[in-house]
C-alpha cells in the first residue's frame, strides 16, 4: 500500500496516519491550523479542495466526526496517495478522493449540496517568477489550474445557503480575497491571524465565510506559533498533539 | 479661552495641551493610537477628516512635524473649540482647523492637494438603533453626517498619487472597508488590528493605505492594549507618554 519513496507519518489523532512523499509536496503546518480553525457538525457534508496529500479530511475526520467527506485532486498520482491513506485508516465509509477538476465540482456533485467545504489553496499567483507547470510543488504553490476566483465562483455554487467555507492564505491577498469573496455571497465571518513569533507580522489567515452570511466580521485574538525561544507556543501543542 | 464646562487636558508631548468638553465627545484611545500609527515626512501637507477636539492633527504635529495641517470638523462650536486649542498650543502656522463638510473639500482644497489623510470616522451605521441627530456623540458615532463611502470618494479625489491614507475603524466592518477602498483606488498595504487583551478578539483595526498603490497587504504584529493584570502594555504606555 506504501509505493517505494513514500512514508508513513503519525497524525496523533485517533491513532491515524498519512502517506506522503517527500520529495514532493508534504503537508504543511497550514493544512494542521485549517483543520483547527474549521469546524464540521453532525450530519455535515464536507469537500476539501486540492486535496493533495488528504491531510484535511483525515484531520477533520479525527476531529468532528461529521456525516461524509469528498477530497477532489487534479494530479492523478496525488489523489491515488491520498485514497491509499484513506483506505489505510479504514476510513472509505467516510472519506472519498475524487481524482478531478474542481472546475468540474457543479456537474460532479450538483448544485448546494455540501455544507461546508475547506480549501488551503495555492497562494502565489502565477506572474510572481517562473514556474514549471509539471512540477508538483508549483501546483500546490502556485495558482496554475486554479485561480482564487475560480474556487469562489464555483464554492458559492456546491455550498448549501449558509453554508460555511474555510481557508487559510496569504495576508499579503487579503484584500483580493475579501473582495472576490464578497462578489461571490461568500461573506467572511471570523478570521484570525497567524503570527510566527508575537512580534512578527502575520504570515498566515485562517479565514471563515458564510455563504449568504450578513455582513459583521469577527478578528479573533491572533494565533501565536512560537514562544520567544522559538519553541511552539502551548495552542499550536495542543492543536497538533491535542485531544 | 477656555469657556465654562471645558477642560485643559495634557497630551504629554512637546507640552501640548488640549481643550475638551467632558459633556460632550473626549478624545479616545483611538485617536492616539491613529497618531502613533500614521507617519508624516518633512514637507507633507496633511488633512485630518472630522478632526473634532483637533486631536490627532495637534498629536500629529508633535510627533512628525510636517509641513501644514487642515482639521474638518462640521460642527461649529466644536471647531471653535479646536481652534482655541490650536492657538493656545502656538500652532496657527501649523495647524488651521475649517469648519466645514467634507463633502465640500474638493471645492476647497482642490484635486490631489494632500500627501496625507487621516481619518478617526464614525464607527456605527444610521441603521443601528435610534440616534439623535443633534446630539455631539452621536455625530461622532454614527455615520449621520458623512458616510465610510463618502470619505473614500472625496479623499481619492484629494489625495496626491501616491499620497497616504491612515483610518482607525473596527474590525466588525473590515470587509466593507476593504470593498470600498479598492473601488476608489485606495489600496490597503498595512493593517494592525487592535486587541483589549492578547487573548481576545480584535475591537479595533489601523489601516494605512496608498492611492493607485499596488496590491499587497502587511498584517504587522498585533497591538495588546492591557497586560493580563489590566495595566497597559509597554507599547501604549510608550504611545501614550514615551519619546
Amino acid at each position: 500500500m506504501i509505493l517505494e519513496n513514500e512514508r508513513l507519518d503519525e497524525l496523533h489523532r485517533k491513532g491515524y496516519k498519512i502517506i506522503q512523499d517527500p520529495n514532493r509536496f508534504c503537508f504543511g503546518m497550514d493544512a494542521v491550523l485549517l483543520s483547527a480553525f474549521a469546524n464540521v457538525r453532525k450530519g455535515e457534508k464536507v469537500l476539501d479542495i486540492g486535496t493533495g496529500t488528504g491531510i484535511i479530511p483525515i484531520l477533520m475526520e479525527a476531529r468532528y466526526g461529521g456525516e461524509s467527506y469528498v477530497g477532489i485532486e487534479i494530479q492523478e498520482d496525488v489523489a491515488d496517495m491520498a485514497s491509499r491513506s484513506v483506505k489505510y485508516n479504514n476510513l472509505e465509509d467516510k472519506i472519498v478522493i475524487d481524482n478531478a477538476d474542481v472546475k468540474d465540482a457543479l456537474e460532479l456533485y450538483g448544485s448546494s449540496h455540501f455544507d461546508v467545504i475547506t480549501t488551503n489553496p495555492p497562494y502565489m499567483t502565477v506572474d510572481k517568477g517562473l514556474v514549471n507547470p509539471s512540477d508538483t510543488k508549483a501546483l500546490s504553490r502556485h495558482e496554475i489550474s486554479v485561480k482564487l476566483e475560480d474556487i469562489m465562483s464555483i464554492s458559492s455554487k456546491i455550498l448549501k445557503n449558509k453554508g460555511r467555507f474555510y481557508m487559510i492564505h496569504r495576508p499579503a491577498r487579503l484584500v483580493e480575497i475579501m473582495n472576490v469573496m464578497r462578489k461571490y455571497n461568500l461573506e467572511i465571518k471570523r478570521i484570525r491571524m497567524v503570527h510566527p513569533y508575537i512580534d512578527k507580522e502575520a504570515n498566515m489567515v485562517l479565514i471563515e465565510a458564510m455563504h449568504d452570511g450578513k455582513p459583521f466580521l469577527k478578528v479573533e485574538n491572533p494565533l501565536i506559533v512560537y514562544e520567544k525561544s522559538g519553541e511552539y507556543t502551548k495552542e499550536v501543542m495542543d492543536i497538533y498533539y491535542g485531544g
